[in-house]
């Protein structure tokens, strides 16, 4: 059903990626140029495995949420059969959005236009009005592939998608004690970036920016302090935390596979590494990053006591997740445009917690909403400045960007995949 | 004065138009790209003959109103000598905008900017301050063709127009018992519809959708039953209905010219006929497209009892009209952008007939108000999936959706015409 | 710094530069075209020099303002040496822009994203957490050229930025008396205007609008007069006017530097002169340009009495100002895109007046306020019309727009310097 090509990787375009210095910021065009962000949209989103959100949004047959993809929209539909499916919400007849609203059940989705039927499994079941001789088999919604991990969705436009295999075994084993499949949906705020989407992650893969901007966060963690500001006390400090969690931990099951300060590496543009997940303690004090370090939620998933330390997991393009023992949060991005990016964060807390009762949303959001929205503040303003024809590449930390360096290594390898 | 085109069919142009299928809905570029759009101004919309506005709107001479089209502004005026012109609202000297306002009564027309002064012909007064060699007769406005028929007034942007005898031999008979040059502006609506121009022709050309949509429409007309659903009672009921009138019409020196349920055929592309209309029964109980099918205001022009059945009109690129014993509503679009038209939609009664005494707004204007919104909502939501990506043209149905169909011919037609 | 041209001289914008017509208006593409604004800010903006403000807004070490031009960002700052310095307003790491606010006092400029810490002349100080074999002396900010003249400060994007000596001295030697240097802001207004730069200057360069527009302008100058309207009558005023100011001005060391009714020409094509400034009288009973011609502030600069007439200056691509004996006001012009301009408006008295008893800007303001907003609007109002493909170029009056004609043939000239 896709398309050919529309975009190739032009001349230009081909001159600015060879251009580009290592070690050093992406050119101002790929902030700003209608060409590359459709070549990205075509190499990079139409081609990756997109998280769309958590399972336990739609947990019963019929329901669904939208996810708006540039111009595409999908609609993440559960089956009858409990298959997660991803159907392009656009009526084979003449091309009609199907669902408006952006969450919601329904037993069959019917066209508002022309009245035409498909079933929760995309088939195209009545087309009342149309001659005999249609055949119906050939008209049901085109759909994206769709993936079910341990309580994550994932989509993947391709029509050959990569493999997801590994992602998933990775992701699975991380993620369930975490209880994604039992979880509930506690919040969900939408946010509009006026930055492109790859300055957010530019500013997701370094802590280098948080002692300015993130007062609330760094007092929960160890990853801002990197090789050249971590004195003895600090790796006094982090390793206590981990000797006092691997106790704990033992008895559970879990594993600390972060150790140090800073951040883990990701990703990996040689090896392909899209994904990764880790478990890292937090500071002395904290059991979940909130802004008093103290539980604010009923014990997630498989959990028996709350210095499980954070799970962190993230994958390429649009997603991460930090999770603490009492609630998780997902932050999803979606490109709408060169300087535009739709950001959703979800806060999730283990299902049947009752708001009010087992938890307080004043407690339970402000951590993350308030880091959050520092970032996308400074990435709004990283937009108006690169914007700018004085902009010019800058050279990255040694220290403190070695994983932006890696994100960029690894957007132009995608870039430039025929 | 038209300048040479400037948006030759280009090779990408020309490329969607080859890949066309036939008995399909148009790709997904058609609705959406900017070169489509411009080609469209320059073999359309600037070749053929633009429904303006009715001749009731500017009843004396120097009454105007103007008429935007894409970046075009015009300004639509009764002459001293009656006749009705349209002056391009630009000033010779240095392009000012001449008339702001939407409609009014003008003496003279004089450029705010320096003073210029034009007569209500066009033709250049006075320009003080000017150098005395200076010829006048050079500087007169641009204008465009005109044509009135029957109290409906027509523009052409081209140098030499298309034919218009044809088209002002049967619109003149058949809109002349309606009495348009004695009618009176009740009210005008202007609507904003974020969807592409085609889709509201496409729109209008089918009534698949009526059921569904139009809950009020189709209580007091047959034309949403097709050659698939005519059930025996349809049919018995719209035999009745024209036996009815045609006895009632003989006297008026009317005739039924639609007899069938389903729409009357148009556009016919392969002998280029962009104009059509017709008389057609009303289901009985109906005498007026209202909501309780009541007469709502004095009968118009030559009518001398209410059951005349609906007279319909319609014109490409931009008008249709649908008529009853005491009302008319005219629709008119204007393209602006690829993803934007601008809908007038225009209530005319009886002339000297008194808001308040003879006839009611709350009672006139629901009916097609209410068509006309529903009609604008779903164009909208179309647009939405069309933009997608995802959307793939797909099949017309050949009972209902033959209109569509002939539209579709007839735009790529005039699309690919020298 | 500057990158190579991104937008050479096409051959399409080349095609409209041929085809302009001699003592005519610019053809259409001139005022809406894309590539053609392009050209624009690197042939003109990023080579001229840009009249950024006034000494006065940044008396201290510190002090700064910023200035959007097109995409740029500069920050307008003076060091602890005095200078004024324009340094872009882009951290040289991953380019955020420094400075968000309008104006304010700094002691160091830091980046609000990862702490870099310029100095007020620029160097990078620090940027704590990069590995240190960092050379910090290549990292500094870009800055623009800048001079100060009489307190005028103009800056140039340009590598090598064209002579300012010539300008220097003419400006300074007629801005002197005026006494900018010491000099108070009373008043600055913000526009955004809806029409292309040039549309603005445009207007500027004529008064052949002046009657119809100006109502309170006209009461207090000459230079809507030109050869063909100027009355005996009219000559005798102005002969007395001057000759009554070249009493007085002898004594303060004022030259009358233009004695006729019309516009000084400017700007002068062939000989490159895009700068120019005179002293004019005003009509009789004017001391000032204020509503009813009083004097509403005290005397400025070397002023020992208030019959100074009034000084005027221009500058291309940005600036004029009109100076009274008891205040001056700027305008700055700035581009934002092909049909939006953005105008600054900056009042100026002695410095030390006090509002509410030195001035009341109920009186300062009015003159040229309305005057300025008068003209905004007519230009807006020609955008209009000139986006209309109807709209042809149009001829200047020989006696009234000799200036017009002059900024069209200096623009085009700047336009095609290889």
């Amino acid at each position: 059903m896709q398309k050919q090509s529309e975009y190739s990787c032009s001349e230009r375009v081909a001159q600015f990626i060879g251009n580009h210095r290592k070690g050093y910021s992406l050119q101002r065009e790929f902030y700003t140029d209608a060409d590359i962000y459709k070549l990205e949209i075509e190499r990079i989103w139409m081609r990756g495995w997109v998280f769309a959100g958590h399972s336990c949004q739609i947990p019963k047959a019929g329901d669904y949420f939208t996810l708006e993809l540039d111009s595409d929209s999908l609609i993440i539909l559960r089956g009858d059969d409990g298959q997660v499916r991803a159907l392009h919400n656009v009526c084979r007849h003449r091309g009609t959005r199907l669902c408006s609203e952006p969450a919601g059940t329904l037993s069959r989705i019917v066209c508002p236009y022309h009245q035409w039927v498909y079933g929760r499994d995309g088939k195209l079941l009545s087309c009342r009005g149309m001659h005999e001789d249609l055949d119906k088999t050939q008209l049901g919604l085109h759909a994206a592939q769709s993936r079910e991990v341990e309580g994550l969705i994932y989509v993947s436009l391709a029509q050959v998608p990569t493999d997801f295999a590994t992602a998933n075994e990775l992701l699975g084993a991380m993620a369930r004690p975490q209880g994604f499949t039992r979880a509930k949906v506690a919040k969900i705020i939408d946010y509009t970036i006026n930055a492109n989407w790859k300055l957010v992650w530019e500013n997701n893969r370094e802590c280098y920016h948080c002692n300015a901007n993130h007062p609330q966060y760094i007092k929960a963690n160890f990853d801002h302090y990197n090789a050249d500001d971590t004195t003895e006390r600090v790796k006094q400090e982090i390793a206590a935390a981990v000797a006092r969690n691997e106790k704990d931990w033992a008895a559970s099951g879990l594993a600390v596979s972060h150790k140090q300060t800073g951040m883990t590496s990701f990703p990996d543009a040689e090896r392909d590494i899209w994904f990764s997940a880790n478990r890292t303690p937090l500071v002395s004090g904290y059991v979940s990053e909130t802004m008093d370090g103290q539980q604010v939620a009923p014990l997630m998933g498989e959990y028996t006591n709350p210095t499980v330390g954070t799970l962190r997991m993230r994958t390429l393009p649009n997603f991460w997740n930090h999770s603490s023992c009492d609630h998780a949060v997902s932050t999803r991005l979606l490109p709408a445009g060169p300087k535009t990016t739709l950001a959703r964060v979800i806060w999730l807390v283990r299902e049947h917690a009752v708001e009010g009762k087992d938890y307080d949303l004043k407690k339970l959001l402000p951590f993350w909403q308030l880091t959050s929205e520092q970032d996308w503040q400074i990435c709004e303003r990283q937009q108006l400045g690169v914007n700018s024809r004085a902009y010019m590449p800058g050279p990255y930390s040694a220290y403190k960007e070695y994983n932006v360096d890696g994100f960029v290594r690894w957007y132009l390898k995608k870039l430039t995949d025929p």
